[in-house]
């Protein structure tokens, strides 16, 4: 851990008690110069630090930043979030910037985090609304060893890691649409990119990349959207802390995760269906040159939609635009 | 066409003959000095070039690069090498090159070729030899319309493409093997990378990367390489131009990705089965973490090959190191 850092823990500890520039000095070792160059540093992060001659620093409150620091803080995992954590001010899209760390050998586990997307996307190269601040614009980095054809999994697990998240943090009553939204009240609040690199029978590596509506407010989306999205501002009424939201994913990813690679897949996709409240329903897909209509016979171990048209005939549907009809 | 291209074409032209700084001034409507500086150009590039006063300039020999300007001059193609070709004298890997040209949109038919590859690779990150000026080590983009699990057509039909070229231009007499070698006499003479980036359903773009022994001598192989490596040189006696080479496989190339796309894989396999002589075969496949024995039944429409063991039990496998039993 780095100077800063040790500095930061130290003046969360004494949270709302002075602590002078001396005793952080003999503390971390470092000359009163440095504990004084770091304070800046942490003030220009976003953290609100009072000093005053003879009494020294008081912490008044933490960045409301998705920080490394912040988020390492409490976190709850092994490997996920544990080795990098790369945060952008801005960035064009996590996603982008994931996929050249991945490609540079980035280790299982790398997370890019941004404030703020310049180029956020979707699935298809839509866009993926990202203002300042509001919500949490992340990927990460993983190097599964599964073949090629078995990656769409990822997403699925993806959507229920994220689900618990939000269920264990916000309370909120969720559906995940097939394959890769998580919605409230019918509304978008979360979509997953899982991009994919690999040669013919081996994965190089998988980024996953989510968006996350937290503490948007009605008025920030565009009139399109706004009939279709939603946040956890508007829909619990309070702001919810980003950081907590990032924590509580990454445990629950990193969890199904190591069920995936330990255990496979069946206890993920059955949690999915659970998660999922599709079987049975009368739905419309706009796939890639196609739509198909009829009723969801299930969504199979792989995650393949299964779709029973009006003739009889099933459709095997690894991907596309669901509508309820 | 830029001005040094279209003096190397009016020098060709004339070749043997002595053509005056002024005639060339007047054809290409830039000064005389304009033509002195691409002149020195183009010897930097590797051409032979006599100048002297009151003759003019005479092309004494032309580069044997894999310069674009020379691949360009009699290319059969629509599309293929037409766009971009971006050359190097030296460079890491051309598929990494072309993978991130790819990623900042480089169009379907984008060339990527190097001299030399300090970081050539095979499958499975395995490195491949790539002394300077002796293969060819090159990487095309391709943007097919295809699902994921397709893709690996797209090495087949490389393989089927690399053949062609080879037979048309120097009459040996190869073999492809499974999924992605050509032998002569049982020794390797080319290598196919096929890279992918996906999403859950669609390909974002396939890097194709080949690796062919040209103008390789037999003591430019390790020790380990020598007995199973071959080059057109070593079989032919004779040094062999790498620019017909490339100029022939990228028609055979656009050829077969023309079918695929426009008429689909059924001949393309076809012709496959015939090059690969591998049906019937007693193999040993060893795959990812698992190794399989028996006779080859089928390499069927996907390119996956379908091995029966002693036991009677079929195996579907994508990809792995075959050898003969």
């Amino acid at each position: 851990m780095n100077t800063k850092d040790k500095l930061l823990i130290n003046l969360k500890k004494s949270s709302g008690i002075w602590i002078s520039g001396e005793a952080l000095s003999k503390k971390l070792s470092v000359s009163r110069a440095a504990i004084s160059k770091h304070i800046r540093a942490l003030k220009e992060q976003g953290y609100d630090i009072e000093s005053a001659t003879k009494k020294g620093y008081l912490l008044k409150k933490i960045s409301d930043r998705v920080l490394e620091s912040e988020i390492v803080d409490g976190l709850e995992t092994k490997v996920f979030g544990k080795k990098k954590i790369v945060y952008f001010q801005e960035t064009d899209s996590t996603n982008t910037q994931a996929k050249i760390l991945a490609e540079q050998g980035a280790p299982e586990g790398t997370v890019v985090i941004a404030e703020k997307q310049t180029k956020g996307r979707g699935r298809k190269g839509r866009s993926w609304l990202s203002p300042d601040g509001d919500g949490i614009y992340m990927s990460v980095i993983l190097r599964p060893d599964i073949p090629p054809f078995e990656a769409p999994r990822i997403t699925l697990l993806t959507a229920v890691a994220l689900a618990e998240a939000l269920i264990s943090q916000v309370q909120l009553e969720l559906r995940i649409k097939w394959p890769n939204d998580i919605l409230i009240h019918g509304k978008k609040i979360a979509g997953i990119l899982t991009e994919i690199s690999s040669e013919m029978d081996v994965i190089d590596y998988i980024v996953v990349g989510l968006g996350l509506n937290v503490n948007t407010l009605p008025d920030k989306f565009t009139e399109d959207l706004k009939k279709q999205s939603t946040s956890v501002l508007i829909e619990t009424g309070e702001p919810f802390s980003r950081v907590k939201l990032v924590q509580a994913f990454l445990h629950w990813f990193e969890r199904y995760y190591d069920i995936l690679t330990t255990r496979g897949f069946t206890s993920i996709i059955k949690r999915w269906r659970e998660l999922a409240d599709i079987i049975g329903k009368e739905i419309r897909v706009d796939g890639i040159g196609k739509t198909y209509t009829g009723k969801v016979l299930t969504v199979d171990d792989d995650g393949v939609l299964i779709l029973k048209d009006k003739h009889g005939q099933t459709h095997r549907i690894i991907s596309g635009d669901v509508t309820l009809t």
